[in-house]
């Protein structure tokens, strides 16, 4: 029922690893990660398991998608992945899109900054900005909604549409995530122009790479 | 007494880097990490100098164990550090297990989560958590500890068996380590599930790599 | 005007990627970094697109220095940026040093330490201390200044010189960055401690990989 090549899996070439998960008592059956080949990959991406990539998602350096424990992952069209950005799931733990269960889900045009960690069961729906050093863990973030840097959101709360949480704040909460403001303006300025920056990076650094990809999109 | 190699000196592979720590008037002396071959090490990780890595160790991709200041460190059996987790240590200040002087020192059964900073001097006795984003500095951990997201532990403070910090909460004084709570029977539980799930990694990443392990813990 | 290879470019080895920005609406002309020979730059380093980088720099692994939105970035000499720290520009925002406009200006003596962010625009003047996990985005902090760890420095303001930023604190008005005392003494030491030991370590990592360099930084 699934195909697991014995000896080195996986992707390896000097940019980056793409590989199965390891066989384990929760994940049982290897899989290869499916992304769509408009992804871009930067150098040193470390991307293994049961995960959807959408097209035009830049996946900056140093960053881990590592569904080896909570699976699967989903990453929504026009999406970015910064810089050192970690992606992993508790096992058995899901969210559920569409009647399906993931352990992340990540929608279309949603920023994960700088050193941001995403960590299953979470569900991140379009258009939010999850930023610099902040933690999302167990928790669901309505459309729109803005996470300051290094702000915590977590214990199962969810965000309703368009709200704020400030810097450094520990949503830990539902109590305090009903009382999140909306989005000032000036902020949801700022994440759309960071969308933008980004969207061009996918086909930008893959002219860079090269013309050619291979099915799991990267680049040479 | 010592053996260096001209030049390049480590493992170099697309894998890793393990190696000798650079002479320097703190640590003339370079050495070689000593990784039992039960520990798995990941794609992108760094681990340089006087380090013991005991049996069934996982080092998840992006980790840094830099013993070039700070020196010795040790990890004890079955203990994670997982993505993006960072060991060094300052040169000279040492912590002392069972007579000997060590730089960090972390026990069995620990784990360092995503993106963590243990920085030496530093002693973190058996079955303790330490959470995302959070940091470790010139502190002694007594065991079963559970230090939340985002939190800081610093100053030279010693935490009590079983001590809770609660996100984002900083700890730099030795009355605030004195008065925290028990871990809760609920976080005391998720650390085993973590543990747990990390215990099979290095065997199940092991297969996936290959069977033949070089002396410092690499599969191919 | 510009010179730019067809694919792929830049340096590649498993030591680490140096190479030109991509090409994007902002940033329509690649241009490649220039590091000095005396630099050194760590395995798994990621620098690409319009950077200075000045002599005797230390740039540990797992750092990410990306100037393909905003540019240029400028690191002065004898600065270290250390693990997992990110470097990184809002497009056409600017600092401006001796009439010149720059994402990023660090200056002489700078320590960014493990896991923090320097986000332009920003000016870090010399002998600043950047501490572990904070942030520093959108703000100009002045000579001999001190940041704690996991705190945020942002929304455009400016720190006076020798100002002492508490741990996890967040200084976001100009008002609070008025009200910062001075870096105590302990701390001032310790800031000179870990410049003395990270300035040796260019030479001495340089020996440990190699005497040949290219122009680029990259020893062998």
């Amino acid at each position: 029922m699934w195909n697991y090549p014995i000896m080195p899996t996986g992707q390896m070439n000097p940019y980056n690893y793409i590989g199965y998960n390891p066989p384990t008592s929760t994940n049982p059956y290897p899989k290869f990660p499916q992304i769509d080949s408009s992804a871009f990959l930067s150098p040193f991406t470390f991307i293994i398991g049961d995960i959807i990539i959408q097209n035009n998602v830049y996946i900056a350096p140093f960053v881990s998608i590592r569904a080896d424990e909570g699976s699967p992952f989903f990453i929504g069209s026009n999406s970015n992945i910064q810089d050192g950005v970690i992606l992993h799931g508790l096992k058995k733990q899901y969210v559920t899109v569409n009647n399906r269960n993931y352990s992340i889900h990540i929608g279309r045009r949603v920023t994960c900054a700088h050193n941001s960690i995403v960590h299953g069961p979470c569900l991140i729906e379009d258009d939010v900005f999850v930023g610099f050093q902040s933690t999302v863990f167990n928790a669901y973030i309505k459309e729109g909604s803005f996470i300051s840097s290094g702000a915590v959101v977590t214990n199962g709360v969810t965000l309703k549409p368009n709200s704020f949480v400030p810097p450094g704040a520990s949503i830990d909460t539902q109590e305090k995530a009903d009382k999140l403001p909306s989005v000032p303006i000036d902020k949801e300025e700022f994440a759309k122009i960071v969308q933008k920056v980004n969207q061009e990076f996918p086909t930008s650094y893959s002219l860079l790479f090269g013309k050619n990809r291979c099915s799991c999109g990267v680049a040479w």
